[in-house]
């Protein structure tokens, strides 16, 4: 659309969202052109319709993922609720074993919120977007009154390509299977814990926020054919993936603790906190369950690239109809590792 | 997973939305577990991962698209924001002329939320989905605390298939080519703030909101070849539909006024409340740009159709730099039809 359908510039240094930003006209197109064209552009979402249209893969699967983001603060150590919408349903659809193509987003604003936080949000999810390569095809706005909303939820949805032959799935883990864990945990949940709670420590604590796609594609290259299931630790954290994998799949699982990754700061913060790094949220960290032939060859393409290079076995799938998760400490004594009963960290993603 | 990992059954009569039902945890299973995975039920949603795997189709392009709702009242005349969230969705893929495949929902709840409001929402989003024979395929929930949200929201988005040498896009209406609506205009903005305003009128109004899937099809059947573009004139109406249309195609638009289908309650209505019948919101009509030689079929084959029985030809699409959209009047007078200024309104869908 041309310029001159707008009346005056949009003030993005100190101006503020209102509701005929989301009202269907003028407003609302003077938004996307000013804020959302520009930090997400791409061809597909240039195309100016209410729905993209893009190249449809020839064979595999279809994978596709929606997560809604509360995260509170909007902007933490780390990243953004826009990074964090883009990496969180990216590695949803890659948790599948599929090739994250295509993304959608659904933002929901409140009345008064700064265009410049917006502006901000906005260039943060195109640049993780584009470093991903995973582009924004089509989204939505819409405007809230005052009070109705907590500044700004995210909804991403995004669709992904299965290859042909790959087939994760959370009931698919049996016993003897091998749990690996990518890297250390507690990372994101820590980072805005601490920036909600005004904790300062002697290393500041970033959140772990990344796009796994290319982690899991060279996993799948190593030992596709001995991939049980692949699950990120977001809400819940590493208990309650075990807990609903053991649940899924009808085993129990059994992890060492003394082989967990957790950095000296995340362990210092929880105990500061009460709270147990293995119910902390993670943002950038997957565990794979896989076939005791193929734990050596996924171990080591995981340890070798950027993102896995912690990578650690953790444990093994037993049989027991409890579907419990036990932990065995590091002095040798053991434990169960259940759910979160209650409502631990409010609005972590 | 079994009914034994709840400590007790959710009270779907007097119960409320708690914070730990968004926690990833216990709660939150057993959230989905009663209320989504019956309301929603089918073999893709039951898979249970953080993502749903589909087949993919083997030809035409991938279509996708995504809204965000915050219609208030959540129930209104006519249906409620379930229902509402499954048809727009529905309609922004079939408008690409698109056959609609997978649905995902993301729910983003204020903590204290009934449970049976959740419940009848969720059963109406099934109703409207097993209708429209196009599944909930993937979902997410998020609690927000008390006053951070109003009751609740919903973002649906969808993937369609395109068929193999269908192109429809706002940019390609042609000077000559006819419009053609296919119903009568106004009903679910009316019925909304009907609702909301507490007016009665001797006739309820209810809103039309509908999946228009399948008149698309019969359209697309009938003239696809000479079909330019579809869209379905939500927020803004008529009016900002055929503005967006004339700028992103870069003509004018001449539009007849006796020829637009208006109930006649709904004519009085909007006498009374001061507002423009083509500027108010839509939920199950759609506007078709057709080559003159394809319009006969076309209306044809639309009042044919169930969805379709009052479709008219409302204008053409002429040359006209300034990209106007202008309304020829009953009494043979004329006038421009603008966007909406301000905002008329909110929070309509």
């Amino acid at each position: 659309m041309s310029r001159d359908l707008f009346r005056s510039r949009l003030d993005l240094v100190g101006g503020r969202v209102e509701m005929t930003h989301g009202a269907g006209g003028r407003a609302m197109a003077q938004l996307i052109e000013a804020i959302f064209q520009p930090a997400l552009a791409n061809d597909f979402l240039g195309q100016g319709n209410d729905q993209a249209v893009m190249p449809l893969p020839r064979s595999g699967r279809l994978a596709m993922s929606t997560d809604g983001y509360v995260v509170s603060p909007l902007f933490f150590p780390g990243g953004d609720i826009g990074s964090l919408a883009v990496h969180g349903t990216i590695n949803d659809i890659a948790m599948s074993g599929a090739v994250p193509l295509y993304l959608s987003v659904s933002l929901i604003i409140e009345e008064g919120f700064p265009l410049a936080d917006l502006d901000r949000i906005a260039q943060s999810m195109g640049a993780a977007s584009r470093a991903a390569g995973v582009p924004v095809v089509t989204g939505d706005t819409k405007v809230v009154e005052r009070g109705k909303a907590d500044g700004l939820f995210i909804s991403t949805a995004g669709v992904g390509v299965v290859p042909p032959g790959l087939v994760l799935s959370g009931d698919r883990a049996r016993p003897g299977d091998r749990v690996v864990l990518s890297g250390s945990i507690g990372d994101h949940g820590i980072a805005i814990l601490s920036s909600r709670e005004n904790l300062e420590f002697e290393t500041a604590i970033l959140s772990d926020s990344v796009a796994l796609h290319d982690l899991v594609a060279a996993m799948v290259a190593a030992a596709g054919p001995h991939l049980r299931l692949m699950r990120d630790p977001t809400r819940g954290g590493v208990a309650a993936t075990l807990n609903e994998i053991a649940h899924q799949s009808g085993v129990g699982i059994v992890i060492e603790e003394g082989t967990i990754p957790v950095k000296s700061q995340v362990i210092a913060a929880c105990d500061l906190l009460g709270i147990d790094p293995l119910t902390v949220a993670n943002e950038g960290k997957l565990i794979a369950v896989v076939d005791p032939a193929g734990a050596g060859s996924l171990l080591a393409a995981m340890r070798a690239h950027p993102l896995g290079g912690e990578a650690a076995l953790i444990g093994t799938v037993v049989e027991d109809d409890r579907h419990f998760v036990q932990m065995r400490t590091a002095f040798g004594g053991g434990r169960i590792v259940d759910w979160l009963a209650g409502e631990q960290l409010p609005r972590i993603c």
